[in-house]
């Protein structure tokens, strides 16, 4: 019998999501991955979260299909271009036109129904404040008030008040070198996650937008070998 | 050129959503319809919205497809049999099967990503304390909490801080027959709603689930005439 306390992790297949997945296996938790689909232009993360999935023996993902696109209001879901960089440094302060609305909201509102349906009173997602601080829905703040509402929304939470729902964000205030050291250090394989917000139909990354140059930059700073294929041109880290 | 203020109006095409509906428009509000196709047994719900929205002329239908079977966990979305009753009064005081997991959370989601795309800072949900006092998610501190952390979730939140989004639900405190009088009033055909959880193919009403109790009694205490079409054997109010 598994006594572990069970925990949901939305996982990705980026890098992040990985070593978040690692971290709550490391925590002692029996993990439920549960990967949403939302009509992305990357929807090859999807293959790269069965791929950690199965890297981590989880059992099955379980895989939400939802359609963001109807919206549109994202590059990552409408028809806008996806902005190139050469460099971090060119990355604006402002939101990007790479936020897709409400999508964390939405993202922990199936993880919150997932969690409920097998009894998970945790749920771990991969934000961070650092990176992405445009985000605003990966500021402390927003999960925070998550939880909150995530305790008052569920039978869970008004039928057993002494087991809380907690929203675990392990790498909020870590840079990416250092969610990649810890990632390495605790066996997760780079090369199975995926990052590019605009890859080829091969797959491979542009190397150029904003989430290639954040993990461009990490594998750089961290010292780690960088197992990411880019497009002709575009080299990681050796 | 249209300045009335954009809100967006949840509607699952049953009796309360109507009037929620109606008292958007009543409110000077510009209403954009969101309906959400959850895998529920009661699809036929969906049809009911269009028809209302058709008679409120509000132009198209925001459908948003999302799947909550591969949860399970409710009568409303896997295979457990929706509970039947003679009466109101036999409804039990605990959380129903067909509550389901996170549903509002999720729905009110999808309506602030919505929101956020069209330019809206109000959101109508026709959630009421009162009737369904058994779900967590229809209760008024679940909307308070919710609304605050929308407001820290979104980049409208965030950029625009002198106009909060607000979450209406004006038939919170209203009981059924209050609702159906004010949506008499506001000139609602309640022959387009649907309400049943477990209607017949041809969309008959069962009359007897919680939903279909609840909405007789209350024709019957409005003093109005029942619209619904029960299956043989089931009257409502003449």
């Amino acid at each position: 019998m598994d006594e572990k306390p069970c925990a949901v992790v939305l996982l990705s297949g980026g890098l992040d999501s990985a070593t978040c997945l690692a971290i709550a296996h490391d925590e002692g938790f029996s993990v439920k991955a549960l990967a949403v689909l939302y009509g992305q232009r990357h929807a090859v993360e999807l293959d790269a979260a069965r791929r950690v999935a199965t890297a981590h023996e989880i059992g099955d993902l379980m895989t939400a299909h939802i359609d963001l696109r109807i919206f549109g209001g994202s590059a990552l879901t409408a028809d806008v271009e996806v902005p190139k960089h050469e460099a971090v440094e060119e990355i604006g302060a402002d939101i990007p036109v790479t936020y897709v609305p409400a999508r964390n909201t939405i993202f922990l509102s199936y993880a919150l129904a997932y969690a409920e349906v097998v009894g998970a009173r945790d749920i771990f997602i991969g934000v961070n404040a650092l990176d992405y601080s445009g985000y605003p829905d990966c500021r402390p703040e927003f999960i925070k008030s998550f939880q909150k509402m995530a305790n008052l929304a569920t039978k869970a939470g008004v039928e057993d008040r002494e087991r809380p729902l907690t929203i675990h964000t392990p790498l909020m205030q870590m840079t990416k070198a250092e969610i990649i050291r810890k990632g390495v250090a605790l066996g997760v394989d780079y090369s199975l996650t995926h990052s590019c917000y605009d890859p080829s139909k091969d797959g491979l990354a542009c190397g150029r937008c904003d989430s290639c140059l954040l993990r461009r930059k990490g594998f750089e700073e961290a010292g780690v070998p960088d197992p990411t294929r880019y497009m002709a041109g575009v080299h990681g880290n050796k």
